[in-house]
């Protein structure tokens, strides 16, 4: 007698996160729905909090507006970027899972160059679940793919790898362009006839790369408390430097604490080019500071003694205020909200093996979590 | 009247000498007839020099067998290898141009996914010919690629990027696997409708590599004294290792020295897997000396005096027999031959400012070059 198939459950849909900053109706899900509608959402909405964001019919999802942020954070909420996507790292905070995807609304499901449609999430969670190889760069890149291996010469001994902690997707149609590049050739697309790259490959250690937030996954239990996208947007004089911001610090944190960072699939389809009159305005600041961004980062050292996640990001915020301080005061306000951020973090999500206490006992702000427009 | 079109010489045609090293007779030079006969062939014979290697008709070449090479060296012939392709590096010490592709007989022209021949000759040169960016990374690849740029984030200080000293290719059909691996996965295959990845990337500073030198092209000006394939096959405890030792040193030279290493494109097609069992036996000293000597490697620090490419291979040849002679005696001899390869290379090599007064005043060996089966 034939036994009905048990249906296979999409992978980690009771450990994974979907987190989109958004000021707009999410119709884009539609096209996601066979891809996400498993997972649960976390929606942070931005700018004007009376406004009503429809979110399509069947999906799981929370919702939290900027006075759910400030009612959870209370004074702490100034650690929050307003009218910025840097948002977004609201959702990393409020969320319970060990795995983050997080996604912008403008971004669609593209197709590999045989027609195929890409499942993004699919491809960051194999990306997630396999380690990536820091120590050593490997010609035929991702040892971990079906048919693929750690070439001649690899040393055996880091053929193991280490844990992944970060998956950094790319984009087809607009690539991620700066506004100066964006000015200069304003036609320039990525098309999947030309430009489709079939790779997965770890960054290096020692080596930082410009990360992009609008395709990412990550590991919240492993670099989840340097996933912070800094001080952008409403009342800062830097706007679109938020992923980059946190790029810099995960990876110094990742190479310290050996985690990989891997970057390549899955894509996703970018729809829409933002205004470059508008990104150069945000971006002129950091444009400049960057060059002396880079070098900071490129040459700190972590201290040994810092082996969580937690502690390197404290040194670093003392590192930044110190050295990148003489800068722009903005420097120091950053210094302190990577504090007001870690003192947050800690307190929605207090340390594991303390858990069972610890929700008996925590502060009221952590257990009466609001999710006001919960489906 | 419209005028003629003038045919375009075919790129870097003085410039680029092709080294293969051999013991059978060259046919496989027919298929890449299309994309090599412009260019100038130095074929080395390696085994038995009495035997007769038949080259193809219309390729200009020179060749060499072990009685040139002894005949040319006089004792300084001891630093190349005999009986291990290693011997090829006695090419890129007699060549007289400014780059070289080396390329193996069992390598034949690859297809792209499209169905088109890939000329690996012009993709090198492409490569040799547009910067390196080692010091940061770009998540869309080769930022020097028609359609691509540099990704928003990257600063702009790095975008000039820094001269190009290697060009690594890779393989279709027969990866390049170590013994171990073949054994294992004897029927893996790499196939350009799954396992083509159509990228270049920019080796990151700081992090090592495994060069194969099957399918490499290099700027000699920049990193030939650096190119020594070390000691290998008869006589010596280990094989297979020639390339990657060459990598080695070539890439803590070049970060150092501040110059490029790419990989990626282009593709050729590597026809057949050599016997594992026989590669087993070559490279199995070499397995586990490696997990002493990557260490080596990543941690070594080059003096800011060394600022020449030969200075720095001496003080690397000191460094291997000071750190790595303690592991077996071989590694003294392997210091010594890399002097013997320097002092080759400037006899053979005069610097460039005193060249009309050396070419006067050269020593015999170097002005009377043996090109005894030259065409």
């Amino acid at each position: 007698m034939a036994h009905p198939i048990t249906p296979l459950s999409p992978p980690l849909k009771d450990e994974l996160d979907i987190v989109i900053p958004t000021i707009r109706n999410l119709d884009f899900l539609e096209q996601w729905r066979p891809f996400f509608q498993p997972y649960h959402l976390i929606i942070v909405q931005d700018g004007d909090p009376n406004k009503t964001i429809k979110v399509p019919e069947g999906f799981d999802y929370e919702l939290y507006n900027r006075n759910d942020v400030n009612k959870l954070l209370g004074p702490k909420a100034s650690c929050i970027s307003f009218k910025d996507s840097a948002c977004r790292c609201f959702g990393f905070l409020v969320s319970k899972k060990k795995y983050i995807f997080t996604i912008d609304d403008d971004c669609f499901v593209a197709k590999d160059p045989t027609g195929q449609e890409i499942n993004a999430l699919a491809q960051h969670i194999k990306n997630l679940l396999t380690p990536s190889t820091p120590l050593f760069f490997n010609t035929l890149y991702d040892p971990f793919r079906e048919g693929a291996d750690f070439v001649r010469g690899y040393p055996f001994s880091f053929r193991e790898g280490v844990p992944t902690a970060i998956s950094h997707g790319l984009w087809l149609n607009i690539p991620d362009y700066d506004a100066p590049t964006q000015l200069v050739k304003p036609l320039e697309r990525n098309n999947s006839a030309n430009r489709y790259v079939d790779a997965v490959m770890t960054i290096p250690k020692g080596s930082l790369f410009p990360m992009c937030g609008m395709n990412l996954g990550f590991d919240r239990e492993l670099i989840g408390p340097a996933m912070y996208f800094g001080l952008m947007g409403d009342g800062q004089p830097i706007g679109r430097y938020d992923d980059m911001w946190a790029g810099w610090c995960c990876k110094v944190i990742c190479d310290h604490l050996n985690l990989g960072v891997k970057t390549g699939l899955p894509y996703l389809w970018h729809s829409k080019a933002s205004n470059p009159f508008v990104n150069l305005k945000k971006e002129y600041k950091g444009i400049y500071w960057q060059e002396e961004i880079i070098p900071f980062f490129q040459n700190l050292t972590i201290p040994k003694e810092c082996t969580t996640v937690q502690k390197c990001y404290i040194e670093l915020s003392k590192l930044v205020k110190e050295k990148l301080g003489p800068i722009d005061p903005y420097f120091q306000t950053l210094g302190d909200a990577m504090v007001t951020w870690i003192e947050a973090w800690d307190e929605l999500n207090p340390p594991k093996k303390a858990e069972g206490a610890a929700s008996l006992s925590a502060p009221a702000s952590a257990k009466a979590e609001p999710t006001p427009k919960a489906k």
